[in-house]
């Protein structure tokens, strides 16, 4: 696969509560505006299908996925969206920039759900083969994040939290530490941003990362 | 796990027109009249929630699955079914017959699609865990199933052919030979059954097996 100069294939991952669609917004913009093709996606989804498969994992009157179940169920969504959309627009030379990426499935299945790296490795090198060149970590507190979530859960039409936001702290407590890990293991591509600070200097930060990335 | 005296788990396998219905109606009834509990279920489904990911597979108004994400969604349903169904059962001593198991993600996604059998495997170790006891094969010939499914596709009130048995022959081809070859690498566990005789007579054959099966 050859891929145009511009090409540039960027994640965000983080807990809620972490500023992720406000970043995802500010980077657009910058990118949007120096004339780059940009498609934003997000995960679990992307695709008509890939949604579907979102609303089996994500809704809560479902019957509960077993563990094993919720990861293929991630890793089907995201070999579809892979094929149908990540790597089209990489081969037309645009940006991608998904909320959320594999990453997340060895901090929430790996580290929340305790199943193991190695098969998520299989799985990342049988069905996905492509990595970001960049991933920005919006790292958070637990209890600070869900304090956060909390306003919008509650909000007049709001959907309220799904059924993993409705877990307990003790598994988000090792989702956050899952992400740290990941991002100490491979620095050259993870930059953690403290997203405890105001939003705009999160959005800042992130796209700081982003101008470094273009100039390259 | 500590299995009760009678429990046994037993598959069908098979290419379309194979008659895996009435056979498994025949089974069902031999073992109720024999006084066994009989939980007779199916792939994939088998679960609220993994007949929803049937639909995801089979319906064909959905964007068409890549030939991994067809693989991981066999998969995540069959996680499902396995915990939620299968297990149970055998654990409190009933029959379980399986109209398609693990076998028909080797015969259809692997040899029908290309997928490697090798990854294959990596799921049914990692996520599947038991394999059956007794595996009917129901073999016939691709043009002659197709025959023996046509009248039921085009009778009123009929859905017609699902994304899957909307393939080409060639693809049944492959399915067929992977399903023969499965069963020649495992001669212990498979029974092939000439599918091409009146359908009481393969029914009665079916039932022989299992005789044989109950009986030991």
């Amino acid at each position: 696969m050859t891929l145009q100069t511009h090409a540039r294939f960027v994640t965000l991952e983080g807990g809620e509560g972490a500023g992720k669609s406000t970043v995802l917004a500010a980077l657009r913009e910058f990118l949007l505006a120096r004339g780059f093709e940009v498609v934003s996606t997000r995960e679990p989804g992307g695709t008509p299908l890939a949604e579907q498969i979102r609303g089996l994992l994500l809704d809560t009157h479902h019957e509960p996925p077993a563990a094993e179940t919720e990861l293929l169920l991630m890793f089907a969504a995201r070999a579809q969206h892979v094929r149908e959309v990540i790597l089209p627009a990489l081969q037309r030379g645009a940006w991608v920039i998904s909320d959320r990426f594999t990453d997340s499935s060895y901090a929430y299945q790996g580290a929340g759900r305790g199943l193991d790296a190695g098969f998520i490795a299989e799985l990342e090198r049988r069905v996905v083969g492509i990595a970001p060149e960049m991933t920005l970590l919006l790292d958070i507190g637990v209890a600070h994040g869900r304090e956060r979530t909390r306003g919008r859960d509650l909000a007049p039409g709001g959907n309220g939290p799904d059924r993993i936001e409705r877990e307990q702290d003790q598994f988000f407590e090792r989702v956050r530490e899952g992400f740290l890990a990941r991002a100490r293991a491979e620095p050259r591509r993870f930059r953690v941003i403290d997203a405890t600070r105001p939003v705009d200097v999160v959005a800042g930060q992130a796209v700081a990362c982003l101008r470094e990335l273009a100039e390259t």
